[in-house]
């Protein structure tokens, strides 16, 4: 079993000691309720509405040397595991990436592929899925926010192994709570989206991180304004199950060889 | 603009005078109605429960001469168009198809590809996706009850340029009503669920047939007792129209050439 805890914060654009404060209250929440593995909302060391390249990069750090980083590293130590969001400086510029630490150690970054709206302007797209992550013998996939748009991300997820999508978010949509509980379902996975709250800029947040199970059952949401954290113990395993009929298994009924089309355009573009 | 119809209706295995009874008061409502393009559930001309191969064969029909798809047909003439669920008969076997018939013409044949549970008993998996079927210059494509769960069809009949999800279903889980909402929303498409109604050898029926638009709105919903047709007005060519902010475009966002595992998994398999 595996205590699975959801985190939600309201960073803010120019202020990183108060988005470091409010990180540091989940970690210690978190670990007050011995959670295993936490999810963190997107950007979460920046805010979300930069209103130009220069706040993007003021409030961006590197992954793991920076400040926001090495305080997750830290928290990780105790056989813990955390992902969060990460506003990301690199040589060749800015990420929107999602740092995974485990056990005092960094395991993996995974850089937004599929970017939002402005995410355009200040951000590159990242160039890799993320990897699979193993953690206490269960294995994890990260998507960021809007990647919930795209079936072929968690698909790709699940194929690969993972029992559990890593979600950190910066929910505006309202679509997306539901459309988790497509990718649970049709991956027979489970899915943690740390979405944030707050009004930024004149737009409010959706808040309404979540967990769902292979079954597409919420087993926990949270609403639009709590600051905190919301965890449940779930058995990752269940996710290898795929057989939701004795005849059907959700992965292994797919039909490869007729998605022709989805081929083609893969290779045209 | 289009007037889109879905009709609910419960086929009874062994009983093709009662089921085509009960088509004939469906087409005719639509008509009465001025319904343009009208989806009838799946399997509609058999029932769905058989208890052997013999039944299974005992209600099927050829497609396009057999008695159902004549009476659909004809119906089509007067510039509408039709599209409901058939068992199948063909030389190699059954299928679980789905028959489109426009202007009095047989227009295609989608024969399911992801049968669930015990269709993979009776019937063959269909070797093709739904091809895109044109009618009043507007573009629809065909999938079958439990195709739902597989994102990669939608997905595929939406690159192809289908606005329209036709959906001839049965519906027993209660997952897919809500299913359909993200598939219309990661497509940015219409899709039209087409259910039946009525409890088979035991097992009830969800009924539930829908209408979803792109936005993820339901524009109507049958409960789960209703005999009949319910239809909506609709622009399908509002789905051309894939942005979804200035800077997002569902299909063209995507990332054909990162998910190279989906590809992966296409040549191994």
């Amino acid at each position: 079993m595996l205590r699975l805890g959801v985190g939600q914060m309201e960073p803010v654009v120019h202020d990183q000691d108060g988005n470091m404060e409010k990180m540091r209250e989940l970690l210690s929440s978190a670990a007050k309720e011995d959670v295993d593995v936490l999810v963190l909302p997107e950007l979460l060391n920046s805010g979300y509405f930069f209103e130009n390249q220069e706040e993007a990069i003021e409030m961006s750090e590197q992954i793991p040397g920076g400040r926001f980083s090495s305080e997750l590293k830290k928290w990780s130590k105790k056989n813990r595991m955390v992902v969060a969001g990460i506003d990301e400086k690199t040589e060749e510029g800015l990420y929107n990436s999602a740092a995974v630490f485990g056990n005092g150690k960094h395991l993996a970054t995974y850089r937004k592929i599929h970017l939002f709206d402005a995410e355009k302007i200040w951000f590159l797209p990242g160039q890799e899925v993320s990897p699979i992550i193993n953690f206490k013998n269960y294995r994890f996939g990260v998507i960021i926010c809007y990647d919930w748009a795209f079936p072929e991300l968690s698909r790709i997820l699940a194929l690969n192994g993972a029992q559990v999508i890593l979600h950190p978010a910066n929910l505006l949509l309202s679509y997306c709570p539901r459309a988790m509980i497509t990718r649970s379902i049709e991956n027979w996975i489970f899915t943690a989206t740390a979405s944030r709250i707050g009004v930024e800029r004149g737009t409010k947040f959706l808040g309404f991180s979540q967990v769902t199970d292979p079954r597409g059952h919420i087993l926990l949401q949270m609403d639009a304004s709590e600051h905190g954290v919301a965890w449940v113990d779930v058995d990752p395993a269940v996710a290898d199950e795929k057989m939701i009929t004795k005849q059907n298994n959700v992965l292994k009924d797919r039909r490869p060889e007729l998605y022709g089309s989805l081929a083609e355009i893969l290779h045209k573009e």
